[in-house]
């Protein structure tokens, strides 16, 4: 009885260490996401503003993930009263989470979907936006916005949680929620000087380092096969959903990447290198909700649809006038929103086109609308209220010159000696 | 009675979980040297072909995981006769090879494997071929070829298994198989306009960022410790092995770099950073067969002559007037072809120099031989097959301005704003 | 009785297991710190010498590697009389460590951080020394130096270990180490043509690729969470540990790298991004120490600190007319020390500003003392022995044309084509 006890007690110990190796690693490669936006982001903009966007990324890990250790924890992860929860620091006690890990790793992995989401922002408003009130928002979106959105969905007592929604890894609550903060920063930023003429025509301001961009796309590939398979935040009872997630996951951003290949040389009779990656991304995006409860066969298909939508809607918000440097809003937002979408359309259990069922759909529906809309109106007010007191916008003989030589007094490349 | 069967449940369970957890992080270590391969190559091509190698890269990716998906893993792991195998998709049922890891985990990190084989292509062929031509080769090389060289090495009805055959995670199957399409395509391309003169003196066309095939090769390094390690597919029963695997192959590496460090200094007098990357990866390449069954002694060994041969393979292919922009076929083909030989002369259990006994190392002459032959007809032959139908290679226009600006209409660097 | 003995054999072969998937891929994480020494260091100097100072890291690599294989690894780890060990290569027999994981793999993590140490060298005497005398450099430093300093720390007979010294990860043991290593080196060598004026006055020479150097900073943030909870060298009876560490890493890098935000801004109205990546490795640096006995808010408090001594650190350097191209004193010397100092101020056991006592800040006062010391006036008296032998400075002729071009025939960069 003993002897089995002890068997028993050892068994529960190997599975906490089990576990904590799965969620440490994982969340080692999530954390190395930021690497990836960062290089991602500044081989897009022009070499000028290259420095700037680098350090608009690290603020996003920086005073971000302070920002979600102080509070932002605590509310996602608080006792919740399904709207809300509050807590400082790292609980000591039990969550109620059924988790397997320590708070402490728990708050590390969560911590990197958090600056993940902030890092989707950085996109948007580069190359014109102030450095201090990017900090501010920076502050604020990981305190109180994306820490919401993420109690809502993961959170036991959240109310999307209790309506069953279906975001695995966070293509609502990481993705949607940090691309239409990207859509409402860019509209209240307005786009840069010289991207929209008077007569309503547009010029491509192109990125000075497709090779760099190239780095920043594979570190951002590389880590999603930690943000997704990661989020079954154990290995025990688990195991045969990793592989299911990371070979979702791989299908997806591989048919994205295809069908942007083809629809860009269908419709520009050249591949635009720049949108497969894109496509990539945005095949990693939209399966991000549903790697865990749809075929293999449905994350081919969704890649497709991902890889197509985000060509046109890169195309769509610059003839809005709306100025996304990176293509933050196409990738994120739209597919974030079609992803989340997609598991009610596609969920094994419970798919409109697998089963006919509609309720996963709607619920679906409901809980990305309401993050997305969340999200765009606060970051909206919130750029607004900025505006009209530190100010948002850097001046144009700083965006002439180049944010780098401005606020930072450096240049990436010296005159090579 | 019934305790002791839950507490023996509950550890296949546990031995599931760990080895899931374990193949799964070396699949994503494995999956990231794609990253390698691209920016290694970028770097040693010309910038006006930059963005076109990366491309490349991303179709081996893309088109070459999801013909994996669809045809080849069925190929390979599928209830083979020996010769071939035949499945769709990913087969729900048990494969016989007496995996902890579910079906799907396999398959991602098989893929893995068979995305790096062809990628190992796209450096031969770099600077010269046509896009589309290419993405037909890959899909056919990860449906068909590369399964069917996996199915005889690794599936246990393959008539290398049976054998006896030692790869163990692929000098053989990935390398040499890779490393000799390389070849093959090389020669049925051509050199690039201005690598050889009339005369029949040799032109050195330099790449243009070194720095960037740095950041490729670190990349590729890392990568590799998953790539050998993970070939364990399990760590319940292997940790011991994991350790040796992992010291034996940095060991190889090492010794790679240092003796392509002497060797150029004292026949250039000056140390050739582009060959060193290139012998720390032949050292990698060379130990992949053998890490399981050498000693650490043995790697050492292993290493420098893996270093000191790419660097007379580089000259030879260079004299033959074959144009291989990135030293593709002396790093995997050669030194794949070697290190699968290696195994016979230095494994502990049966090598030549280590027992005096020669059956193993007649299995490696043959296994690698045949694998060798067998890629560098087929590539040959369906070179020859698309030359005559959509063509392979790029015109002299398009080879003189850049693949960049012609085949995909952008400039790896725009002009520094 | 036999089943519930079979079942407690089971245990033991996962503990082995599950300690050995920890610790294999988090080796893989610290080995890949190198490709960010290499591509930090490799920005933050001219780009005539890019190529130098990557090959110079993968000296360190190899030539390291190969030292601690042949000699420094028993060194460290052999039976130790307090002072010293002697074993040459792996030991087949235990180690009387207490590992669960094999000798082979113990080797691997431990190689890690040996070329860890020997890479902040090669930051200090970038530009201007000799490849070859560096050469030897690293391999003594590497067979007796490093070893020494891991013995006394880490080696359960060492003599630090045994006075309760705790350096969890190695402030002292690898960052005190080879900073101190890069003063010494600094100072013998003497200061770029160029650098220091005549007058008194200081020329800046910046960096020239800091896009690159962020690729650097991203690649060894990531390979922290690797390098720090790595060192509980089992999961087993740590998965707590493994949590806490995590996140007290974390929290020091972010309060680093937002401390030099704030004290360069308020000090030159610009915000320094060389500093800030400087800031945040010397919050990793610190927190290295005492990540598994300091609390959170500690681990903020330490980041505080050093992302603002780091800065004053740079200056005094600089203004002592010590020419220290990467920062490399300021960081992993002064930081490392401060680090360790630190666990004595604020371990949650027996800090003097958490419990009143001073027994352990008298002991990492005492221990980094020596280290620093000890690694100090070694590395002094080697550079002089070869200063009068073979000679340790570049000429004034490759100097100003550039290690590159000089002694590796190539440039970093060609002509944009």
């Amino acid at each position: 009885m003993n002897e089995s006890l002890n068997l028993a007690n050892q068994q529960v110990e190997l599975t906490h260490a089990i576990d904590s190796v799965w969620v440490a690693l994982c969340a080692a490669l999530i954390f190395q996401m930021e690497g990836g936006f960062a290089l991602l982001e500044a081989g897009f903009v022009r070499s000028k503003n290259a420095v700037s966007i680098i350090a608009k990324v690290m603020i996003d890990i920086m005073f971000g993930g302070i920002a979600f250790y102080i509070v932002g924890f605590g509310v996602a992860y608080g006792k919740s009263n399904g709207w809300f929860a509050f807590d400082f620091g790292i609980s000591k006690e039990d969550l109620g989470l059924g988790l397997t890990i320590s708070n402490s790793l728990f708050w590390f992995i969560q911590m990197g979907f958090a600056i993940a989401a902030i890092s989707i922002v950085s996109g948007g408003v580069a190359e014109r936006m102030k450095m201090w009130s990017y900090a501010v928002f920076v502050f604020i979106f990981c305190t109180i916005m994306y820490p919401l959105a993420a109690n809502w969905v993961w959170n036991p007592h959240g109310w999307l949680f209790l309506r069953g929604f279906n975001d695995f890894a966070g293509s609502a609550a990481v993705h949607a929620m940090g691309g239409f903060a990207a859509l409402a920063g860019a509209i209240v930023l307005g786009p840069r000087i010289g991207k929209y003429n008077e007569d309503g025509s547009i010029n491509a301001i192109p990125g000075h380092n497709l090779t760099l961009s190239a780095v920043g796309a594979f570190i951002l590939w590389f880590g999603w096969f930690g943000f997704n398979p990661g989020s079954t935040m154990a290995a025990v009872g688990k195991w045969d959903l990793i592989g299911k997630v990371a070979t979702n996951t791989f299908l997806a951003s591989a048919m994205g990447g295809i069908a942007t290949i083809f629809y860009t040389f269908m419709r520009y009779k050249k591949v635009d290198i720049t949108m497969v990656i894109n496509g990539v991304l945005a095949g990693l995006v939209a399966i991000t909700a549903g790697c865990n409860v749809v075929s293999a066969n449905s994350a081919l298909l969704i890649g497709i649809v991902a890889g197509t939508i985000v060509d046109m809607a890169v195309v769509i918000v610059d003839n809005m006038k709306i100025d996304d440097p990176v293509g933050a809003i196409a990738v994120h937002g739209v597919n974030g929103f079609f992803g989340t979408v997609a598991v009610g359309l596609f969920s094994e259990a419970n798919g409109l086109f697998t089963t006919g069922q509609t309720d996963q759909l709607i619920t679906q529906i409901l809980g990305v609308s309401v993050i997305s809309i969340f999200s765009f109106v606060l970051t909206f007010v919130l750029f607004h209220i900025m505006k009209r007191t530190i100010g948002i916008r850097i001046s144009h003989k700083e965006e002439s010159a180049g944010i780098d030589a401005v606020e930072f007094g450096v240049e990436a490349y010296t005159t090579f000696e």
